[in-house]
């Protein structure tokens, strides 16, 4: 998707570590027009995969889901992370090992608005070695619900997680791939 | 606003400690259409505020932050809570104390993003005692910008949050302000 290609390369700050911050457009400042921009490709590229709900994960990736509901008319769901809290007892739940904080966490929903019947749109804003993706399938799979797809803003290539989800059999699209950094500024796949 | 307090008299859920429960439609299921018509009421309540911003705190005042910036055509910022990781040194933060915790935790947001000549919204889907909407408050003060207005989902009355808030100058509107529950039942004013 070049729109946010571009952004990426005008405004990403690639940090070491292989972080790049988009902070200005995508996970802290909200640039309202590349969101509906996102949710518009999404809708496009996933408009035919029988998808019931989009489902995504507290914070960053709630902006990116809305404008992907919207786009498509669907409810939108965001896992919590963390101990569930005030929910009820009645939760899919999912381990995430995080590489980068070398950790475990969990991400859950409430069972209520996750179900047998539905075809789920999982989306978010990174991709890199798929672990939060893979909590998310897991928590549609603890519903006995079919993952349409996965939608990815930003995927690292090399951390090979959309390798680890096509495995899987998961049908995923991500809308810019980074393949490297090469002084300081991300190259595409 | 009668389609919010429709809906929070159809599915909320009153439960003991004087808590509702929305997450069918406002902070875990996310209703788009319900979202899109917060946005537009903001939008039309604080259409000549002036505002060059809208401020939310996350997790679960993204999607009424995206939707208010969408209808008044501004970029959204959202305000990470906990200690700033990965956003550099350059922060604005502060405390706030909750008292369903009993604990201080921290709203921050990044310079970069907030600056004195800002008028800012800040909106979040709910108002208590006021102390989580001070702390965006302070964010906006300690960046020397000025708060256009603060636009509130659901209200609950007896907790004065919005005596707090328009004690400091503030104007308030919240769009379901609830005075009491009774027999499970949330009673509006």
């Amino acid at each position: 998707m070049e729109m946010l290609k571009q952004r990426i390369r005008e405004e990403g700050q690639v940090l070491p570590g292989d972080i790049i911050k988009v902070d200005g457009f995508l996970n802290h400042q909200i640039d309202v027009e590349l969101m509906d921009a996102i949710g518009g490709e999404f809708a496009r590229l996933f408009g035919d995969s029988g998808a019931t709900r989009v489902l995504t994960v507290e914070a960053s990736g709630i902006a990116i889901g809305l404008a992907t509901a919207r786009a498509l008319g669907l409810p939108l769901l965001f896992a919590k992370k963390g101990m569930a809290k005030n929910i009820g007892q009645n939760i899919y739940s999912a381990d995430v090992y995080s590489y980068t904080r070398g950790a475990t966490y969990g991400v859950y929903v409430s069972q209520k608005y996750l179900h047998a019947e539905d075809r789920v749109l999982i989306v978010d804003d990174f991709l890199a070695n798929g672990q939060a993706c893979m909590g998310l399938v897991q928590l549609c799979r603890n519903a006995g619900a079919e993952v349409a797809g996965i939608g990815i803003a930003i995927e690292k290539k090399w951390q090979r997680g959309s390798e680890l989800l096509r495995r899987e059999g998961l049908p995923v699209h991500s809308l810019a791939v980074i393949e490297r950094f090469e002084n300081g500024e991300a190259i595409f796949a």
